[in-house]
């Protein structure tokens, strides 16, 4: 600490993104992204965009980008605010679209980036315990709040939630934004994007990290009623005019234009997920049902962190959270096949 | 304005990037683009990257990349801070190394987003007036302050203040952090740099949208010492823990690895805003001397505002600020030869 830094920035209390070892050969399956590629599409279009065109800002507002997340989503491009990734979206809507006078709800077991966003912003977040069994109860989200944010499918849990019960929360609160982060809603849940024209509360986030394989490329958006783009737009051009850059914006873009691709990497993902669920619970793990790229899963004798502490040791890497309720639990990327089965190799030696 | 705007963002008022018009064949003289291209390694250190790796995040510390400009600026990776652009860098300075409850001083012709920087984290900005000469008078910079930001050379000036002036600025307020913002350092300047160990409240921010040649790929640094850099860092890692992506990270390590494609660069737009500078005093142009790629320019007899849109009938876009002291300046991007002939006839012919 230091006399120059201001008296916020004392207090903030940072995230901790998932390790990103620069040690090769590693099964990584610590910070669930994508074990296929991206298209081949998108490669092409971003070597189309490689060039002295470099020189120049890229697009401010993004409108092509827009355009086809409109299409593609079925609303309109004043429905679509991008950002450079979705935490930088989630960032600027923490900031422009709650009520800093009341405390912000979201789950007790969740992304651990929402209370960091409220610390940056000075307002009040209140974890709200998931049920028994790890779900959102509805019913939990009627008392007085700021906002509501949480993700569907929730991350660690990877438990996805009906839009039946996310209408039911839209309901409850009409005064008060409601934000889901689908972070991970394409490994078999259904978006809630085609709620927002019933409920001008409702913000939807999404990333291009996870099922359109671009971790690397940093993009996501926030889909909703123009009124919340609107603010969030006030906010990105007070703090940073061009997020995205040109390569991404073409890559992003041609993200969106191979619908087979796809469709394929999901299949694939859910596909092995199912299977690395089975081997797990035939290796004495209890395994939360998920609709994510990722299972959360604690085994029923051994310990969490020597579990993940072993794996290590093998050149495999999961991520474990050592907080209350989920010390037990691991969360384990789904990766290829080949990574799938060291995995399973791995647990089986310990 | 909506119900569901936090009170903060309705008091917001954004800032207002320079115009990317989609017009094909435009002589585009407006947001200080450098008319050269980047280096062919940047394209090849690109297209390096452009493959499968894609899905996997990028290092959120940028390592390789802080290591390359520690190396160039001959300062340690821990002085060393990245930011998507030096625009995303001056909004989390403005957050973290300002004193919030004393006014930040800027002069009252510069970068127009310092004044909204204090909107969004609601701090009080003062505007201190520049000499007649449209210079900064470093007494001036004596009286209480929560923090100072000025860009050397200046935008819209041009006008380059020499180190010595700057060292007044620093010892007049050794409680006080005072940013250095080199975005056009490298077209006739000396670095600021270079004082980051004498001086602990020195912090210099520079952008590789400007001379290197990279306005489309996002990125941008401060340089100083560690205790500052680490209060960014608790910014950035409560706001947005990967912002450089993969792709910009290798574009902006090998700028810093062609010295001689920089040095060449930086030579021709200086000679041309030499020969530009000449032939508008021919054509009855006052020019404020520029250190910077772009020349601060106003008629003796013509409006500005009226030489701006004859400009633009010609197809040739240059910025004019409609603000008080300088409306009758137009800021003049250096182009190619070609570019800049055209803008000499342009103006011939008004």
């Amino acid at each position: 600490m230091s006399k120059f830094w201001s008296p916020q920035v004392k207090e903030l209390v940072p995230y901790v993104p998932g390790e990103q070892p620069k040690i090769p050969n590693l099964v990584k399956l610590n910070t669930n992204e994508n074990p296929y590629g991206p298209s081949p599409k998108v490669i092409a279009a971003i070597q189309a965009e490689l060039n002295d065109s470099l020189r120049l800002y890229p697009d401010p507002e993004g409108d092509t980008l827009r355009q086809t997340l409109a299409d593609y989503h079925s609303v309109k491009p004043e429905q679509v605010f991008l950002g450079n990734g979705s935490d930088e979206v989630l960032a600027h809507l923490f900031y422009a679209l709650f009520q800093h006078d009341q405390p912000i709800l979201y789950p007790d077991i969740t992304y651990s980036f929402y209370p960091v966003y409220c610390g940056l912003y000075n307002v009040e977040g209140k974890a709200v315990p998931l049920t028994d069994s790890f779900e959102i109860n509805p019913e939990d989200y009627t008392q007085p709040n700021g906002g509501i944010i949480f993700p569907n499918p929730n991350a660690p849990t990877g438990r996805y939630m009906g839009l039946e019960y996310i209408e039911t929360i839209l309901q409850a609160n009409p005064e008060r934004v409601v934000v889901v982060d689908e972070a991970y809603i394409d490994f078999g849940g259904e978006t809630a994007i085609k709620l927002v024209d019933l409920y001008p509360n409702l913000l939807v986030t999404q990333t291009l990290s996870k099922a359109r394989s671009l971790a690397g490329l940093r993009v996501g958006f926030a889909i909703g009623h123009p009124d919340l783009i609107e603010a969030l737009n006030r906010v990105k051009n007070s703090f940073n005019s061009y997020p995205l850059d040109r390569l991404a914006l073409a890559g992003a873009k041609a993200a969106y234009e191979d619908e087979e691709w796809f469709r394929k990497s999901c299949e694939g993902v859910i596909s092995e997920r199912e299977r690395v669920t089975q081997s797990l619970e035939g290796l004495g793990f209890e395994v939360l049902p998920s609709k994510a790229n990722f299972v959360f899963a604690r085994h029923t004798e051994k310990s969490g962190e020597d579990l993940a502490q072993g794996l290590r040791e093998q050149g495999i890497i999961v991520r474990h959270f050592n907080k209350p309720r989920i010390s037990e639990f691991l969360r384990i990327t789904i990766g290829t096949a080949e990574q799938n089965d060291a995995l399973i190799r791995g647990f089986q030696s310990l």
